[in-house]
């Protein structure tokens, strides 16, 4: 069987973790199987290169930016290679460009637009164990790009869709997806599976185990992802998949949060059509990413409008907020800071009556206040204080009893 | 005009290294040259690679271990890029992939066997100051090769040879090659020019200061190359070139030793024919560079076969030779490895009787004992203890009186 496999940086955060994650390659191998292995940069590597080039530069060339962040990838699969060969294996390891990895001319955030099978495929034929760098292609012009956070697990799935495997195997420092953050819900249960669409809601903070482009990846090519532990021979993992789970009589699969977010609301907008768009593509341009927008009718012809970004893209959102309020004639920009997003995730919710009832109860019954609401297919929203939100996780964790097994017996 | 240069490692040692290289660099783009600038790893990087691939394997291989090097100079590379880029120059840095560099496929140690230029004449065409990773290559089945040590002063003689640049300017932290190194003789003098022959025989340790794989190159192809200092702005450095010299009265132009080198004995050979090939192929089959070879015709058919490696090849060396012995049926191996070698260099030395004599008779007042001697086109080299070798240099320079300056005026 072909099984593609991807570590992590924390998995390759050391000679001795190279070593350990080859002795662990090399037992798969022993029992017949052949092996992709994508590998992330060791450890601390890449904010090491990106704090390097931030004393070199406070805005630099995304072009050449890639080109640094690509080596930490090189570094880590070349010593994966070394060990695996002094292990007795025979194993090559391929840079982005050599394992056939084409991508758009999109610097810093490149998607895969191609792989070109036959480096990789003959590496297989000859009996090596292949090692890819993670996180790394290159353009029809040779131009090295990186496919932004969570590349590595783009690669993995990628690789396991063009090769045909029949899963992609992830291995990371945690054993799978819980149903809320084990940090804040010492009860959250491990899940046994979850589908795409569920993982891509619960793909926030404290869940982000796997970058949502991966998923998606997995989704449209239908390869069923694992997530397991790199330090547990066999820790079972969390699979995400397409079909049938099997537990599924609780409709809530679990609880997601992100405690970095900031809302910006726009106050004393006229209301007529168009103001959307002259709102939110310039920030679009901007490359920042705003998650939940709501609009308030209200008198006078003018309305307030209000939306979330991360903390982190906030100084630059209402740099061009202000830019847009002085286009628009807006009354005013105010922001906040301190706010977090807390989550029921679960296919079919949105059509199940009762459970945004359940949910607003569970965090009026634990003195949350809700800040914003929004709801999507398959979870419902909450904005909180981010001081509430791990009391808002825990009292949701609870009201719906997801510290209870629920596996359907086979 | 094109200037072809090269900035060595403990010229980009850390990010105010760099950020300074990017201001000379940027100076001399102002004053309307195109540049192409080849970069060396950062410092200690290529050594702690290496250290952290020995922290994995103990033979690691080749391939990998070139992978693993190449990405010290794309880091490097990039960098200067953007620190260009924040000077408001057009910069593009390009891996040896990239900027055509083809070599065999001889890892660690690979030759350029073709450059093709193409995207160099095109960045250099839209006005950018073009950065080459140095020390790298690609086969033409896109492996990554390695050109061993000092292999981007190669790179950068290849370029300018293949760029038809005026010189090869290669700057580093020394200003130029001296008559002698100058932590043993305080007074030696800063060469003006010197020849690519005189060169390769002064490049031993001391006057280490570009390989001579690079200098062979230069001679080839025509290409004068600069040594100077990228600390000063200008040290005026060494020019070596093929032409008439500045300064010509002397022959000796240096004094050149290498203190760390062993000598390997086989006692008792039998005296026939292709003995040596015998005894030298091995060695040579196993990577082992032989320096000075003697042979001391013997009695009774038998004779004794003296040669030198350096002191890092003894063990292997010794190994090997053991075994030769065995074939051989030669009496016994001795090794000694506590020699150095010192010389004096100048073109048509040897043509010219008394340069020996002088040579000798300063040794002897210096009480410094000759173990052997070896006579070249341009040099003549004495084998003596290590611990006499500082002392014989400095009696060398003296004696023909290297610390006078000898322009021919203009």
């Amino acid at each position: 069987m072909l099984r593609v496999q991807k570590y992590g940086g924390s998995s390759v955060a050391s000679a001795d973790h190279i070593k350990r994650v080859a002795l662990r390659v090399a037992k798969e191998r022993e029992a017949g199987d052949d092996l992709v292995v994508v590998v992330s940069a060791m450890g601390q590597t890449t904010n090491q290169l990106i704090d390097l080039s931030r004393s070199i530069s406070h805005n630099p060339a995304p072009r050449e930016m890639d080109l640094l962040l690509s080596t930490g990838e090189l570094v880590s699969g070349a010593l994966l290679a070394m060990a695996l060969r002094d292990l007795g294996h025979g194993a090559v390891s391929l840079s982005g460009f050599q394992a056939g990895i084409r991508t758009d001319t999109d610097f810093s955030r490149a998607r895969i637009t191609q792989i070109e099978p036959k480096r990789l495929q003959d590496e297989i034929g000859r009996g090596n164990i292949v090692i890819v760098a993670g996180f790394q292609g290159t353009t029809d012009d040779f131009e090295v790009t990186t496919l932004g956070r969570g590349g590595s697990d783009t690669t993995a799935v990628a690789l396991a869709a063009e090769l045909r495997a029949p899963v992609c195997e992830i291995y990371t420092d945690v054993d799978g997806i819980y149903t809320a953050d084990p940090r804040i819900v010492p009860d959250a249960r491990r899940l046994i599976d979850i589908n795409y669409d569920e993982m891509l809601e619960m793909a926030s903070e404290g869940a982000r185990v796997m970058h949502n482009r991966a998923v998606e990846l997995g989704w449209v090519y239908d390869v069923p992802i694992l997530v397991a532990s790199s330090l547990l021979d066999d820790s079972g993992g969390t699979r995400i998949h397409g079909g049938e789970l099997m537990e599924n009589r609780n409709k809530v699969r679990g609880i997601a949060h992100d405690a970095g977010i900031a809302r910006v609301t726009l106050l004393g907008v006229p209301d007529r059509p168009g103001i959307a768009a002259q709102v939110f593509s310039p920030l679009a341009d901007a490359g920042i990413s705003v998650d939940i927008i709501v609009q308030n009718a209200g008198q006078h012809g003018l309305s307030d409008l209000s939306f979330t970004v991360t903390r982190d893209d906030l100084p630059e959102t209402l740099e061009r907020t202000r830019e847009i309020q002085a286009e628009l004639g807006a009354a005013d920009v105010t922001a906040d800071d301190h706010l977090a997003k807390v989550s029921i995730v679960g296919a079919g919710l949105t059509n199940s009556p009762g459970y945004a009832g359940a949910m607003f109860r569970a965090l009026r019954d634990a003195n949350v206040n809700i800040e914003m609401i929004t709801t999507a297919e398959i979870s419902l929203t909450c904005v909180v204080h981010q001081d509430h939100v791990e009391d808002a996780v825990r009292a949701l964790h609870r009201a719906f009893s997801l510290e209870t097994p629920d596996d359907i017996p086979l």
